[in-house]
């Protein structure tokens, strides 16, 4: 039975949303355990009139404080030791979860992570890492946010540790892994892209070069490498221009007669291009490099999107993604 | 009336394809002189069986090389003195023409026009700056490559400028700055954008803080501020995502019967739409902050998006970018 520590407390919406969202998993995955972290009074009303197998495989652990979505990651560290999420993250130290899950502050999830669980033996930084839609499937991207900026040397570390994660938790052979640039020329992009270019060419992965931003959806490299600041920029840009997209579409299928009857019968369509492009189907990212799973989630996700991010948890987990980086790190 | 000078030779597609770009223009434009510069003999045939009137307001200017898409700047710079992107800056120079258009290597550009017309007074790097689609029309971006960094001043800077077209070429009155950032919160981000925020915060524009990257899709922000590492990464993306939604949609009204009809009836529905995130549709950036009107094509356009482009150089010149960047910086 695996277990998974979820911080059901951090987050834009009500506790009950993500509390929800775990019971949703539990009833898909027989074999999973939740320990629901946080002010016992907000969750165990969501647990109420449960089967008793199911509620069986759910316990609260409590914590009496929440980390706010604005807090300063130092702060965070520093009071938060009886929030959900110190104490979620604690419950994987200790080896009582073997993951953990939160939708708070992405600031305050990596001060912390890094602070309670390290990262791996000789890897500098963890970082974010999820699936984006493209033309053949995904492609696997990282830093999303971790960090604000990063060395070649983590760079280097991010592409060895996204190699990993896409072969043993995605099933792709041998993935082919880029560095995201401003050009793709060998001469394009800042030093640290120049560096770790270098650095990459020396082997390790299975390293195809630069690739731009519209590389990403191409369908031609598996997992796109780039330093925190640039990876949230870019996978934040996608959200906006979908929702963006989404909204005009429906905008324009309901400005007239003849658009609403098209809308009409293109209904299934419809249905099927949104469900391809709705965030909450990629909800849930890696933090990749700790001693131990960390996923987080959006911080808006519903019931539905906060339920990826729990089954991710427990498919990383499964998949041994922790011992897997150590191993090839060496350590 | 007003001239242009078009490199005609730089870009990814054949010379004719712009020269036919330059030619529509003038057909709507009765008061555009053009100055096509480059190789005479692959530029004529364009020019054949044209009627009097147009003829006489086109001009073949010669340049004997032509800058690759790969070459680097620096080589650009000391090699090209006869290209096409060269001669054409030139003549802005010389005061020949009062705007200059190139789909050329946008590193070689960048690097030429610095070094041949050179920054406005006080002003560090010029910035490549555009219109991306929002929510409530347009939201305009700089930087978007023309630099692979950027220094706290060199933001502050680009605010002002991005603040002062937005007005004086866009019809924005008071346009509201933001600046590119992984968070919205003070605390967030990097050290160089947090130094950018703080001279910001310092007055000059009308900043409203930081947005994330799904904020340039809000409408809730005129000019989006970035270095041109993140502003093209995430330029691209966008791009890549919206040809990888277009393909999408495609498919799914093609893969069933009951699509196929809806599609036939949605016909001028998804035309619709589809004219509104059309990249060629938001061809031509400006390069502001130089002593001249420089507008950036994308090196794939063909004749519909590189006309764009030549509108949008007459449109900077006419409205007198230059001398109202060099007013406000106190050249």
């Amino acid at each position: 039975m695996l277990i998974v520590a979820v911080d059901v407390m951090s987050g834009d919406r009500e506790p009950r949303e993500r509390v929800a969202g775990v019971l949703r998993v539990l009833r898909l995955d027989g074999d999973l355990r939740a320990l629901l972290v946080g002010k016992p009074a907000e969750i165990a009303p969501g647990l109420e009139r449960l089967p008793d197998a199911l509620r069986e495989r759910v316990e609260i652990v409590p914590a009496s404080q929440v980390i706010a979505m604005g807090e300063a990651p130092r702060t965070a560290v520093r009071r938060g030791r009886d929030s959900s999420m110190r104490v979620a993250l604690n419950l994987v130290k200790e080896g009582r979860a073997a993951a953990c899950v939160s939708a708070g502050n992405t600031g305050a999830l990596t001060a912390i992570s890094h602070f309670v669980l390290k990262t791996v033996e000789s890897v500098e930084r963890a970082a974010i890492m999820s699936a984006v839609p493209s033309s053949r499937g995904h492609t696997h991207m990282l830093d999303l946010g971790a960090n604000t900026g990063a060395t070649p040397l983590q760079l280097y570390q991010f592409a060895c540790m996204g190699s990993i994660v896409a072969r043993d938790l995605y099933g792709i052979e041998a993935p082919r892994v880029a560095l995201l640039n401003i050009g793709e020329e060998d001469i394009k992009g800042h030093e640290v892209v120049q560096a770790a270019h270098a650095l990459l060419g020396d082997g390790g992965v299975r390293y195809v070069g630069f690739v731009e931003g519209d590389g990403i959806f191409s369908g031609e490299v598996d997992v796109v490498v780039t330093d925190g600041f640039t990876g949230n920029v870019a996978l934040k840009t996608m959200e906006g221009l979908a929702r963006l997209i989404a909204r005009r579409t429906r905008r324009e299928f309901q400005s007239s007669v003849r658009g609403a009857i098209a809308g009409w019968i293109a209904r299934p369509v419809l249905r099927r291009l949104a469900e391809g492009l709705d965030p909450r189907q990629y909800n849930g990212a890696c933090m990749v490099g700790l001693r131990g799973v960390v996923v987080k989630s959006h911080g808006h996700a519903d019931a539905t999107a906060f339920a990826r991010a729990v089954e991710l948890a427990a498919h990383a987990a499964r998949g041994e993604l922790t011992s897997h980086i150590a191993q090839a790190f060496g350590a």
